[in-house]
């Protein structure tokens, strides 16, 4: 396992991190500045905040301080009430793929959605077998896209507490079924996210992790689980402040090759989007060194 | 599977659905005759309850009303610092043995534990893992006692998100794994309750339902998953009013032969501890016959 006491060249910053910087909304030029003048080598932004700097700034921005894209969050959202639903879903993540493309991206995760609606408040069905059918064919047609455009897919599996309304892919062994039925191959094109906050506590965690292998394993993401967590989405832990034994299934992840960035990211209404964004990278790069 | 619609004599209630009654604390002796007066068969208790009333008291009262007890909520907590904890934990589980047996309940059921003082919010250690084979062997040590006594051991897995502070047995499969571990005869005094929110999101329930068969299916809890859920422990659904496909699990179930009561288990804080408990009880029948 690489040593992560000595630097952070191996720390990613999720924007979504430090998407706010008390309280109020941060531009995504500002964080990259910042990021930059800590030495951190890479980040995963998300969309909206590409948007609203403008894609084409951004990636000028990234090219000027070397830095490299862990990851571009996110596409998804695949199901649908109807065949015109679905179809925008796909569009929408194709140029989710262009950009992550136009950023030079090493993956553009999948969110993979939940039952259409429900993340509204307004469940269109109850039939989450039909909404689970409806992402892999999701996946399958957009993967013909992202194949041709060289940008490899990365499921992320999410916390079973998200399988209404954000993602029905809530195991890595459920992942890992949707890429080999539809990469058998393994040719790189289709892998995880493995990220620890979604699949800690899984029992067959580490099993899986090693049925992934390095070809499927893309992306690698930390943060911490607190007891007692306040909110379901937004009070996500810094990594050490919670019950996730992080060393120990970052030593599974790179037991298997993985060999890429740490990427933070972390939900925190209450408490780091409260905080000053320097204050809150520093303690990113204090804990990447020593609890991670 | 057999239809409810006409009547509501396989409908049990767990009293921590009507825990509280226009937000005050209930009486389990109420509760009862509240039950008894609607022509409700079966009720599953919890400990505190029955401790607040008395064990007598109670029995008697499930007798002079023919009340069937669909299950006893509950023991476990087995995860221990040290070796003194571990054998406090044994001896209050074989007390909800004896208790379970006096109340002539169908099952103990096993809230399994998490990480050490975690509930409290200070986790002793981030060993989940370790938690886990603690667990393990917390079972086998109580199966000895609960065989002998002839009450069986229901193993609830709860929901990943409690898999620090509450259950680290979070999938169905990995109960039966343990099933099998300690009972490989599937003699029927080791199994599972399977609550529909623990489980629902689970790709692999059908096929770890057909699995367990009815030698190890003891007990089946209904409510819903609400979206939004705002409280991570106490804002569970009235059947009907979340994402929960119920019918098609109770399909499974009773195609394994399962025959036994639906149990009624909804802790909200918010909405259903605020009302009337009669109105509870009401709607409890109400969607007995046509939402579950």
């Amino acid at each position: 396992m690489r040593d992560f006491s000595g630097d952070h060249r191996w720390l990613s910053i999720n924007t979504a991190t430090v998407r706010k910087s008390r309280g109020h909304d941060a531009r995504l030029t500002d964080i990259i500045e910042d990021c930059a003048r800590r030495g951190i080598r890479a980040i995963s932004p998300w969309r909206d905040q590409v948007a609203a700097a403008g894609l084409r700034t951004i990636a000028n921005l990234a090219k000027t301080h070397e830095m490299e894209l862990s990851g571009y969050c996110r596409g998804g959202m695949f199901p649908a009430t109807d065949p015109l639903g679905l179809r925008a879903a796909h569009q929408d993540n194709c140029r989710a793929v262009d950009e992550a493309c136009e950023l030079n991206a090493s993956c553009l995760v999948l969110v993979v959605g939940g039952l259409p609606g429900a993340l509204a408040g307004k469940p269109a069905h109850k039939d989450i077998a039909a909404a689970r059918t409806q992402v892999r064919d999701g996946i399958a047609e957009l993967l013909e896209y992202a194949r041709a455009a060289g940008m490899p897919l990365a499921i992320e599996p999410l916390h079973p507490m998200y399988a209404a309304d954000r993602a029905c892919i809530n195991t890595l062994e459920q992942a890992l079924d949707v890429c080999d039925q539809l990469d058998p191959a393994r040719s790189g094109a289709l892998g995880v996210a493995v990220d620890i906050y979604h699949v800690w506590w899984d029992p067959k965690l580490q099993a899986q992790i090693e049925r992934a292998g390095s070809k499927r394993l893309l992306a690698f993401h930390v943060c911490d689980w607190l007891t007692p967590t306040t909110d379901m989405l937004n009070d996500r832990g810094m990594m050490g402040d919670g019950v996730i034994d992080i060393p120990r299934i970052r030593g599974w992840i790179e037991g298997c090759g993985y060999a890429g960035y740490s990427e933070v990211e972390i939900f925190s209404t209450a408490n780091w989007w409260q905080r000053d964004r320097g204050e809150v990278l520093d303690t990113c790069i204090q804990r990447h060194r020593g609890a991670v």
